[in-house]
């Protein structure tokens, strides 16, 4: 297997550009990828996307952004893993040059939400759950997270002030950040007096809904000089819905895939020297920083609450806002997350910057840990 | 690249079984693969499907399916490119055993419709169109099939009655079929009789809803024994809209793809001993073999007509009916057309078997020529 560059990387503002369809989203991000890249080649096409069906009323978007980017005839599909959507695209990317079988494929994602009715997100985000057995009760991702919440404070004696942390030090990071849907400060006081959005988690606890899109482009490393490779990528998941897993607290998918990235590029979680992580909600952040091994169990909050997860912590995590303030345009947040590693691994993220920052990982999630994706990267 | 077996095959009987969920029909021939192949080992899991949101509300098939089979935890995910959707996930199932990555993947489709109202199928299969450029306006996917007939039969002066004889030849060879969803003949008075579904096409011109699942183990060539080998398999896409190409009558990403694969299998057509090739209209059928090169631009018709695709024909094409008389599940139809071509060249084809079958192509199709796979396999 070949090693693998990132070429280029592109993205929108995460926002709620209503004028904005999600083909002109798509595209402002892939040619952003290709300009960065320095050359429009492009072989192959991944489009991560999840909503589209249920909010555009569109499928079959590997072949219209093919043509949307200027690329009618080559290869292209889309992948959807719900949340994960953009990690798992991104594995099946870096898969494609890896293997040899193209030598420039584009990974991109898109989601667009704002301009729908609320009730209309939050059905079409309960699409990554089980309709037989959890979903038709009317639960959503929200609210599922909310019981993990209350086992995670009950059980480890936690204060729901430390979980409501990780969206406090989101908003910290994501200041002078200018494709951040949320760059401002947010106090732990106004999180706790925002309404509950599914008890005991406040709205300002949860990601909102956004529009945007991501790309990257990926070539051989040996035809890209100077540049960030990616050192592993690996996708697993898990019991399909919370109640059928031995400890609704333990996320195993989220494990397996960090462990299996860890071993295939040979380091050590101690070695990262910056982290994405998904948090949809406080909890999910929480729980996924403790899945990867990054904090013990029922110390997640604590160690976010103690300012580990900070820009100048011990694991800084999420630094330009992450899911809560930079945004979370669904199938786009996995492309996102690589992307902003990237960024910091070749000094290049301005006001967001982690000092030498030379290896990074970035981690995303479909479902309540159904799906995981791990990427680890490394400056060359 | 290491050479890919089928190691197994599954598929349901297409129907309108009402009383089963999407997971059971998936369960149900992704076991058969299992058994089929002497092994319950699968390492990753792609799953293709194409309305699972619009209708079942379901998305993120790939961590539900893993579960659903028994192997919660591997890699999975979902892959969607409309009706194409089968073919590319058995594409990309292919190159994960190929590069080395796995050695047994597990490539499913499934879809159900029967349970649902016939507005909301149709509406569900426009969105595999642009739906802010064609699919606004009302037209189905066979109205735009409808637009091509129409240029068709008036550019080559070609009878209505010939390109009908693509679903009479369907349906001579689904009798005797055991997992066909019309396994009876269908005479030409009876087809031309029929209702206008979109003029000029008759309702029996068209595939029916229904729902199936089918699925395929793939594992490397030198650890299966005598076994089916696949040869290539390729993916292209198109100008996405029929009105943005210089020739709608001319379905490019069937061509490229076909060139593709044959190049890269070190075959040409004539070297082909069995056909699947994407009837979800009559015309699709006729366009498809001219894209394919089987035959001449505006010949496809009278080929047909005059028995050139039939099972003791020229090129025996859907030789257990085809999407019009075997049965169209959308996303898991490109897995039926390469499980069959896998059971003609074991010989295992029953009463449908064509005689002495070595090399065998399966060809799928995305909107109206937007993707398209294709297929090659030959026995070891």
């Amino acid at each position: 297997m070949r090693n693998v560059a990132i070429a280029g990387v592109g993205f929108t503002k995460v926002g709620e550009p209503w004028e904005r369809s999600v083909k002109e989203l798509f595209a402002e991000a892939a040619v952003a990828a290709m300009k960065d890249s320095g050359s429009p080649a492009v072989e192959a096409l991944y489009v991560a996307n999840m909503s589209g069906g249920h909010l555009q009323h569109q499928l079959h978007l590997g072949a219209m952004m093919a043509e949307a980017i200027g690329k009618p005839g080559i290869f292209a599909t889309r992948v959807e893993a719900g949340q994960a959507s953009g990690g798992v695209a991104f594995h099946e990317g870096v898969q494609a040059v890896a293997s040899g079988r193209c030598d420039s494929v584009l990974v991109g994602g898109v989601e667009k939400m704002s301009d729908m009715l609320p009730e209309c997100v939050a059905s079409s985000q309960a699409t990554a759950e089980d309709q037989e057995y959890v979903a038709f009760t009317g639960v959503t991702k929200t609210g599922l997270s909310a019981i993990l919440h209350r086992m995670y404070t009950e059980r480890f004696d936690v204060k729901p002030e430390d979980v409501a942390m990780f969206a406090v030090r989101g908003h910290d990071n994501a200041v002078g950040c200018a494709h951040a849907q949320y760059p401002f400060k947010l106090s732990i006081e106004r999180v706790m007096a925002s309404p509950m959005e599914a008890d005991p988690i406040h709205v300002m606890e949860c990601s909102a809904v956004c529009d945007g899109a991501a790309a990257i482009l990926l070539r051989p490393a040996e035809e890209v000089g100077d540049c960030v490779e990616v050192a592993a990528t690996e996708v697993a998941t898990d019991a399909f819905s919370i109640a059928q897993r031995g400890d609704p607290l333990t996320l195993g998918a989220v494990r397996r895939a960090a462990e299996k990235a860890c071993a295939s590029a040979g380091v050590s979680l101690g070695d990262m020297d910056v982290l994405e992580v998904m948090d949809d909600t406080t909890i999910d952040g929480v729980l996924c920083l403790e899945g990867l091994g990054f904090a013990k169990r029922g110390e997640g909050a604590a160690f976010v609450a103690a300012g580990g997860t900070s820009r100048e912590g011990e694991m800084p995590t999420n630094t330009f806002g992450g899911l809560k303030a930079r945004g979370n345009p669904l199938g786009a947040t996995g492309v996102y997350q690589v992307a902003e590693v990237v960024l910091q691994l070749r000094g290049a993220a301005g006001p967001s910057q982690v000092k030498d920052a030379r290896i990074g990982m970035a981690q995303s999630m479909g479902g309540v840990g159904s799906t995981c994706s791990v990427t680890i990267l490394r400056r060359g």
